[in-house]
């Protein structure tokens, strides 16, 4: 394997052609899509579109004539077709931590009599945070109960009213087994509620065919919606009547202009959408959703698992350094990143990221890559792992100031 | 008065240059700046940068280079600036509705003896629905008490943890004694929340000095942050530290990154924030708020004034259609719009905005025309309500089309 054998994969790649269609600088391996999907280049002139068409001379106008009101159902019903859900199914709205809260509540709500919310210790902070908050607040007997991974399905009792997974764990990649998992929670009664964060754009997600009950995920990874775009939730349509969410905002109402003086739910999942929506997020999620729509998912994951393993085919090679690949290395089980653990992660990626290649760092000693599939090239991960190479060898990274911590990592 | 009389008031306007900041497209006259505000012609460049330089070229590293994770904290300071707030007490984050859920709660919790959230029945339908949903998530005795305005003070007993109010009445525009209501609230040991979704940018709001305790309040109205914008809220100083966000998310974290197994609320109002924050969102929010930060409001607040005044006296001239001005007529007593009475006024508002002048309506029968004081002109109002006299007397609201309902009126 050498340089010139990616730039033949590159060539042959079906997918190559997608690159094109995003914003790829100069100079920049950019292997943290993982994190915050890359730009693509229709957003710009949308956005723009939004902002001097819809609201600068529609004005208010627009919630009707520009169809703004419809954001979170259209935007939904699109990312329905991403994750095995069916029209009708998913909102885009909020964020995700607000999301995994209103259906943690609904959840336990409906299942009153069941006290605990399971989730695993590996979860992503966040998830683990939101089900603490929520037990805090609801107070008796309520309580979050964190294990091991291994110890899921037997903590699984007739006290879970849901079991809160993240399907791919942010650190290592690798994935839960959705179907036999949601299953397990179902035997006991409870519900499974899905976290997709690093899923949908990711690996293939069939929400229907695995029974899940609900699901959150963000828009800002690999759908490539924008810093902090907004989120989505999923409530499987048996659900959907005897579900309520806590926070009942206003355009979760049947009729949000009638003014009446009780809440009473829109029909189905609508009900699960709180304030107003942020219209110029929302463009820019959309565009990013609609790209997606075009894919060939299968053909992506293909390249995905392909470009992983051609990382870790590379990084082998880098003898004595105490790397240590920290994912499923069999492609089958791992999502699209991965993890590589050195005793000076932190700093070493902070060495790396100034030499081009940007990944990032999760605490204590994990270095992520990200191959998002469709600007990814193989290209991309040879010069990727030379730069590696050489930020160990010539320990760039032992310069005084990547010991800094800076705000994000 | 003629129109030539209003074109001179205009000439001797102090803020007339404002009008120039903002996109006025020809030939409407809007006055719909208490729902939606006017684009500021700074934000089509301003997002446009965030969009193609920090995201685009910068992606990942614009969390710190560009202070994408500051922004929450950023832009509140600022908005505490136009609030009577100091730094470090108030946050741009998720909608009004989440803020308000947020807050509630965390009073609810911290006067556990007590169940009552007392409002009124006049409040914005959101706030009474989303009082009501956190109190049917708590269960037990907690309960909302809805009375009506004048039964308020009354209403004030020591099962009272919370009195919500709406500063500014959505429908009329009046509002309510801040630093009184406050301080019966306190008499009771009581906190006092308000919602300034109407009062930011329409009048003088002075949190500090009534005692305030909780707050929030919308981005998009006179703030022009663009529609669907983020929120803020507000939490006195004094209450930081011992209110705490149901809503745990990881960026209210102290350490959002160092993926704690716990949480430990960030010192502060900070704690607050929930999710990601909405780059995008918050790029187009603080172009506005920067405006405001220019702004000499007392002077605002006169011209919108002497704006509702005139606008009062014109549509006093127009006899014989059953128009009532439902808003005080004492300017001392009213915010920034004026509400119009009229059996037909959905019908009506649809055929003015037919004819170029931009108001809403709120159910049943009123029609509700703002005074954005930067870029509303007395010439404006002149024209409107001409148009307005011209709607009625043409009858050309009787079209059939106009009876049928928006999504969004």
């Amino acid at each position: 394997m050498d340089r010139d054998a990616c730039v033949e994969l590159d060539r042959q790649d079906p997918l190559a052609q997608w690159r094109d269609v995003f914003e790829c600088p100069e100079g920049v391996v950019y292997l943290d899509g993982n994190s915050l999907g890359a730009l693509p280049k229709a957003t710009a002139q949308r956005l723009d579109h939004v902002v001097r068409e819809e609201w600068g001379t529609g004005l208010i106008r627009s919630w009707n004539t520009a169809h703004w009101i419809d954001a979170p159902s259209r935007i939904g019903d699109k990312i329905a077709r991403l994750i095995g859900a069916e029209p009708g199914e998913v909102v885009a709205t909020d964020s995700t931590s607000v999301n995994l809260f209103k259906l943690l509540a609904a959840a336990a709500k409906l299942h009153a009599g069941r006290p605990t919310i399971l989730t695993e210790a590996q979860n992503f902070p966040t998830d683990l945070y939101i089900a603490k908050g929520l037990v805090d607040l609801l107070g008796g007997a309520h309580a979050v109960r964190v294990v091991e991974r291994a110890d899921l399905e037997r903590a699984l009792d007739d006290r879970v009213a849901v079991l809160a997974l993240t399907h791919v764990d942010y650190a290592s990649g690798s994935f839960h087994d959705m179907p036999r998992l949601t299953d397990a929670a179902h035997r006991r009664g409870a519900l499974a509620l899905w976290d997709l964060s690093h899923s949908a754009g990711a690996l293939p997600v069939d929400l229907n065919a695995s029974q899940a009950d609900l699901a959150v995920g963000c828009g800002y990874k690999y759908l490539n919606g924008g810093p902090g775009a907004p989120a989505y939730l999923f409530v499987a349509r048996r659900w959907q009547e005897a579900l309520r969410s806590p926070l009942t905002g206003w355009m979760g109402h049947a009729d949000p202009f009638g003014f009446e003086a009780r809440y009473r739910p829109a029909p189905g999942v609508r009900r699960q959408v709180a304030g107003t929506p942020p219209i110029l997020a929302m463009a820019a999620l959309e565009v990013g959703v609609d790209l997606w729509l075009q894919v060939d998912l299968p053909a992506a994951r293909r390249k995905s698992q392909a470009l992983g393993d051609l990382f870790i085919r590379l990084v082998d090679t880098i003898d004595g350094f105490d790397l240590e690949i920290a994912s499923p290395r069999d492609a089958a089980l791992r999502a699209s990143h991965v993890a590589v653990r050195h005793p000076q992660a932190y700093r070493v990626m902070r060495a790396l990221i100034d030499e081009g290649v940007i990944g990032d760092f999760r605490t204590p000693d994990l270095m992520r890559f990200g191959f998002a599939a469709l600007y990814t090239r193989y290209v991309d991960i040879w010069d990727a792992v030379r730069r590696l190479d050489h930020v160990l060898r010539s320990q760039a990274w032992a310069r005084p100031e990547y010991a800094r911590k800076l705000a994000v990592t």
